[in-house]
Parts: C-alpha cells; structure tokens; sequence
C-alpha cells in the first residue's frame, strides 16, 4: 500500500494549504504553470511522440491515437485553458445563504474545498492539465491515474506543472500523478476513503462502471449520453433538420451528440423524406418498421434503442404522441441530454417537466451541453447521476459546504 | 432477486407520478397519512408491545429498548412531524439561477426530485415515517429496510401510511418496505443502481460502513460525531462553562454531542477547576498529563481522542494555541461540528476558516446541528460526507437540478 499511501499522505499534507490559499496565490501559481508548459514544449512533444509510436506499434485505433497527439496547436490550447480557469470566478469562501435562527445564531453556508479529488481517464493528455487547473482554483489536491498509452505525455505534463508551481506559493504536492499503470494502484485509490473525497471516472462505459463498482469514495459518473431529439408534430421543420443534422454530424464521438430521432408519426412523410435528402450520404440511418415504410433505411433493433454508437450512425423510430416519446426517453436514455422540437406550448411545457435528464431542451440541439457553451468558462466532464451534480461539472460544482455558526454564548434549550 | 426487484419496479412505476405531484396533492396526502396514524395508534401500539417483549426476550439493552418503545405522546410526535413537513415550503422545480447565453439560449437550473431514495435504519420507528414524510414532500419515492428488533412496530407503522395513500391522488407504490429482514436483501438493494438513485444509512458505525462499503447506489453518510469544544486563551469562562455543559450534557447519546474538550494552557488552571466543580458528579473526565496535574482524572489514551463516547465522559486535552487546536481537531474530529469559545477575532476567524467539518460554532454549543434548530424543519440525519450535503439533510437537501434550455432554433457552430 505504501506506494499509494506516500501519495496521499503528501496530498493531505498539502490539503491544508491550498484549501486556504487567496486567489490571487492560485491564479498566480497557474500563471506559472502556464509558463512551465509553454517553455517545456519541446520536451511534451518528445514524450507524446514516444506515446505515439508505442500506439501504432500495439495497433491502436487511429480515432485514439487522434485523441493521444499532442502538438504545438494543441498545447496552445492546453495553455489557453489554464488562462480561462485564472479568469474564472473564486468558487471558495462564498454564501448565497446567510440567516439568523430564533436564539440569534448567525448562519452562513459557505463554500469551501472538497479536498482530495482523484481523477481515473483515459487517453487525452490534455485532460492531465485541465483536471488540475480546475482542482487548484477550487482549492483542491488532485491524485490523477491516467492510461498506460499516455504515461510519457501525462509524465512531462505533471513535471511541468510542478515546476510550474515551484515558483508559486503553492506546493507542488497538490498534484499526485501515479506513474505506475498496473491495475492494482487503481483499486488502491479507489478503496482510499479516508483520504481521497471524490473520484471522477473520465472515459468510457467500461472504465465508468469499474470505478463505480470498485470505489469506496464517492464518484461522479460522467459522460454515457445516449441523447434524443423529438420532432413533434407542429415543429418548424427547417428548424428540426438543422438541430437533428447539428446534434447528429457536428461531433460525433462526444456524449452530447443526438444517437436517436424520435419523430410525431404526422408529420413523418414530410420530414423524413427531407432529413434522408441532407443526410443519406453522411450518415447511417437504422429506422423502425414504420420508418423504413417512409425511407430506404435498415432496420433497428431493440438494442439500437440503447447505444451510444459515438458514430455516424443514426436511429428513427416514429411515435404517436409527446407521451410516448417521453417514455422511450425516459426509458431508453441515459439522462444526459435531450431536446424537442416543437411550436407547441403544453407539448414543451410537459416534455421539459417530465424528461429525467441532466438537461433538456426546446428547439435548440443537444450539442450545448457543455460547461463552456453553459458559461461555466470550463468543465470536469458533464454529470449523468443525480446527487452532487448533474450536467455540466464546472468550478461551482469542485466545492462542498460549511456552515458557519456565530453565537454569543448559545446553549440548546 | 425478485422479492426486491417487485418493489423497485413498482417504485420505477410511482416515479413519474410523485415526481410531478403538486404541492396541494402532496400536502393533502400527507395530511390523509397523519389521520391514518392517529386512526391506527391501537394497532401501531400492540405490535410495538410485540417488539418490546422481544427485545427484553432478547436481552437487548435498555437504552436500545427505549429508542424502540411507542407510547400516545410519541405517535403525537410522529404525527406532530409530519404536519410540520406538510408546512414547509415545497423544495421541487424552484431555480435559483436562470441566465442567457450569449448566442440566446435561456439555462434555468431547477431543482428536481433525486427520484427513488433507500434508507437502511436501525431501531427507531419513527424514521419510518419521518423518513416517508421528507421523501414524499420532495417528491422522491422511498424504500426502507429497518431493523428485525422494530419489525412489528415499522409494518403497523407503513401499513397506516399506505392506507393514508390510498385516500389520496399518491400511489400507496411510492413507499415500499422490505419485510424480511434476511440481510441478504439488504445486499440486493444496495447493488440496485438502475433503481436506486441514493442511499442513506441511518445508524451506528457499523451499519453506514457495511452500507458504504457494499453500495453501488451512490450513498449520503450519517451520524458520527466527534465534537470538540476548544476554550481559547481569551475566552468568556462563563460561557465556556455554560457551552461545554450543554455539549457535553444535555443528551449524551447524540452525535452532536461534545466527546473531547480542548483548552488554552494559559487558562487551565483557571477554568478547568470551575469546570470541573460543575460537572464532576455527573460526567467522568479523562484528561491528558498536563489535565492531571490541574483536576483529579483519570488518564486519557490516544484512543480518547478519537472516540465517540455518547456517554457522560469527556476527554480533555491542553493545547498551547489555537493551532495545535486546529491541527488536533483536524487529525481527530469526524468533520461533524466543532465549536470555540474565544474572545479573539482572529482566532475566531482562523478557526472557522480552518476547520474542516460540516459545522464550525464560535461561542455556541455543538448541539446546535440539527434540521429544526437550523430552521430546515425537519431532517434526514447530518451528513459528514463532502459530496452532494453537508451538515443537517433537510427537503433541499433531498433534491437534484435538471437545466431547462429555452431556445429559438440554436445550433452549435
């Protein structure tokens, strides 16, 4: 256990610091992680090109070895996310709930760190570098274990960032990077509830379900979205192709993109026709019986209903009502994101207040869910469970509470 | 799996209504359960009497057999609990933050019933229904697997609940109770994740450890509290006096009792004498070397200071500042409630800023962290966990957010 242990002794050591750290120490000490990257550039591209190598030695795919490369573009982006964090807002140390009970205690629920978050991702190294920027503006230490196909590129990043930090008030300590792949420190970490807070699972299903199945500390399970868009029968149709197109094509790996199209069985014959005409070349469309009565389409099966193809890949099925779309949804969704198209008022009224999702929306795509698009500046994945946070996890969501209590010599009656 | 996958599917099938009740029905439903109650105290009373035969049968100790008993005044709490739930304000589909992005989308981010919450529970049967009360209330459904000692007692207890159901628009569904205690079933619920959205053990150490350990359903921790009072250099010795009495004293088997006092070195030799001379018939001092020297005690052991007595015992510490205070609370506490009676601004401010538990008090009694004393009305238990509710676990505490985007046709560029 010691090698693990060693790691979190230091992080709870540090805890205490960073938990207490101004804003102005943290947004200083980001700056020079910033810097550190920028001037280690050469070395970060050195490692990731060593990554690379050993990827197209074991086969990998070329989507994940897309995600793995880094280069100059990407570690300008890499360094552009840190400086979005320092802009943000301080999340600690802030109320928006104050009050005085009977006796004439003073309450304030204020903001304060979690603690100890642990990060379990995969591929991307940038993920290395923006976990940590949004953990130490939230007053957090962070413990990452990333994937072995990315441990030189995740190395050179970690070393950075601590000599980054070096030249911050901010001890390096606050970030534990566990350069051992071997399964067995996953589960170390995930049993290690005395001293890691919460566990943030970024990847995908399999890795999701490990962690939640193993984890003694609590988790925040992000990222399956198996997204719907319903185009009811008085939707603007132009509307309804262009929400459906941009949900389906603009990005077709990412969690918030549309897997299935439910369609108000009225207006079918006009609407599909002219979706197929935009789409047939780009995607592949797997339709219900009385969708391929419409459009030369394959057939779906009960399992399309459920995937998350991640793909261009698209399934339609029609329905009879608003009611029965909200039932396949809530059925069949993975409560991430979803939308209806509609020019109807109690048709939208009753899809937003019956849908269990993170987010839902009316006439607008699926593709918004996102801590950027939201306005959170930044994000740590988007939340598909319900306690702690749900939907976009941004600064506001890294913090819990304490309540402080003023008195003038109280005792309970 | 099917005796509990029948309850969950009935509960599945309930979700959807409770979730979109409205206020006036849940209020009236409520009401119908509390003339239920009031209509089924003979019943409810015998089958308690049946479970304390038992329990002395059973040699089980006074103490426990107490939290068990029922009497007329009790089933008016009971009652008198749940009108106080029907008072407070409904916490379900409210925002707090409703914003426009710039390409025009309008976010609200509303609160939402969490959906179907467990609660495992020891002897007490009035959380079965002060537990049904808060679920019901935020529209969560609720299922409950009590102790065997209080089978009786919680059977007579759901039965008039769901009687109550039956005279109003509330599925009697939306609460189901696992009669057979067999602890095999309360495995099968906590690996419920597809139906269970949050778990709440409600007991002693033993039974939220087998709960968290077991658990894929993500789980809210409650309860233990090892509370410190810390008497600074500078404080009022009256109310010093007055606030480690009443922590100490006015209900010892709480968790927000006060378990170890820490005080200023500079003032032990005044204080403690005092103290001491106040409480010495009624509580045993165990105190450390420097303690000995000043009051007749006995000697504390390391594992003193991480004890949850609830008993009339308190250990004492001398500390030289507020910081080795800060530090030893830190190392010790169970991140419940922490108090300091200190005359001192900055210390005043080191302390709570520097603390980490759910309740920091300056110059009051730990007692206060409570649902009602907070003017939360009623609670679930105070959570010492970080994510998803710290502190006393009231009505907003038992809901999620679902984010409503209203837009004119938006697609992401």
């Amino acid at each position: 256990m010691s090698y693990i242990m060693d790691k979190l002794k230091l992080l709870k050591e540090a805890e205490a610091q960073i938990s207490q750290a101004s804003t102005r120490e943290k947004n200083f000490a980001l700056e020079k992680v910033a810097e550190a990257i920028d001037n280690s550039r050469e070395e970060i591209l050195r490692n990731n090109q060593i990554d690379i190598e050993n990827a197209i030695k074991a086969n990998i795919s070329e989507a994940l070895i897309d995600r793995l490369k880094l280069d100059n573009s990407r570690i300008d982006g890499i360094i552009e996310g840190i400086k979005i964090v320092i802009k943000l807002p301080d999340p600690v140390w802030k109320s928006d709930r104050v009050w005085t009970v009977e006796n004439g205690l003073t309450i304030s629920k204020m903001t304060v760190p979690l603690g100890v978050m642990g990060i379990v991702y995969e591929s991307r190294p940038n993920v290395t570098v923006d976990a940590f920027a949004l953990a130490l503006k939230s007053g957090n230490c962070i413990i990452l274990r990333g994937s072995s196909t990315a441990i030189n590129s995740n190395l050179s990043l970690v070393k950075a960032i601590k000599e980054g930090l070096k030249r911050s008030n901010i001890s390096p300590d606050v970030i534990q990077f566990i350069e051992d792949t071997d399964r067995k420190y996953v589960l170390e970490m995930l049993r290690a509830k005395d001293y890691i807070d919460l566990i943030i699972p970024r990847g995908g299903k399999e890795l999701i379900d490990f962690v939640v199945a193993n984890s003694l500390v609590p988790t925040l399970q992000t990222g399956v979205g198996n997204c719907h868009v319903f185009v009811d029968k008085s939707a603007d149709l132009e509307k309804a192709i262009s929400i459906v197109e941009n949900a389906k094509t603009q990005r077709v790996g990412v969690c918030n993109a549309c897997e299935t199209l439910l369609v108000h069985e009225e207006i079918a014959k006009e609407f599909l026709p002219k979706l197929y005409e935009k789409l047939k070349g780009q995607v592949e469309f797997r339709g219900c019986k009385k969708t391929m009565s419409i459009i030369p389409v394959n057939m779906a099966t009960d399992l399309d209903w459920s995937e998350e193809y991640l793909d261009y890949i698209l399934a339609v099925k029609l329905v009879a009502s608003v009611d029965e779309a909200i039932s396949h949804i809530n059925k069949y969704g993975s409560k991430h994101s979803e939308a209806i198209v509609t020019e109807n008022y109690s048709n939208a009224n009753k899809f937003t207040r019956s849908i269990d999702a993170s987010t839902v929306y009316v006439n607008a795509s699926t593709r918004f869910t996102d801590g950027g698009e939201f306005g959170f500046g930044a994000e740590m994945g988007i939340s598909t469970q319900k306690i702690h946070a749900r939907g976009p996890i941004g600064l506001d969501q890294l913090v819990t509470n304490k309540y402080i209590v003023l008195g003038q010599g109280q005792i309970r009656k």
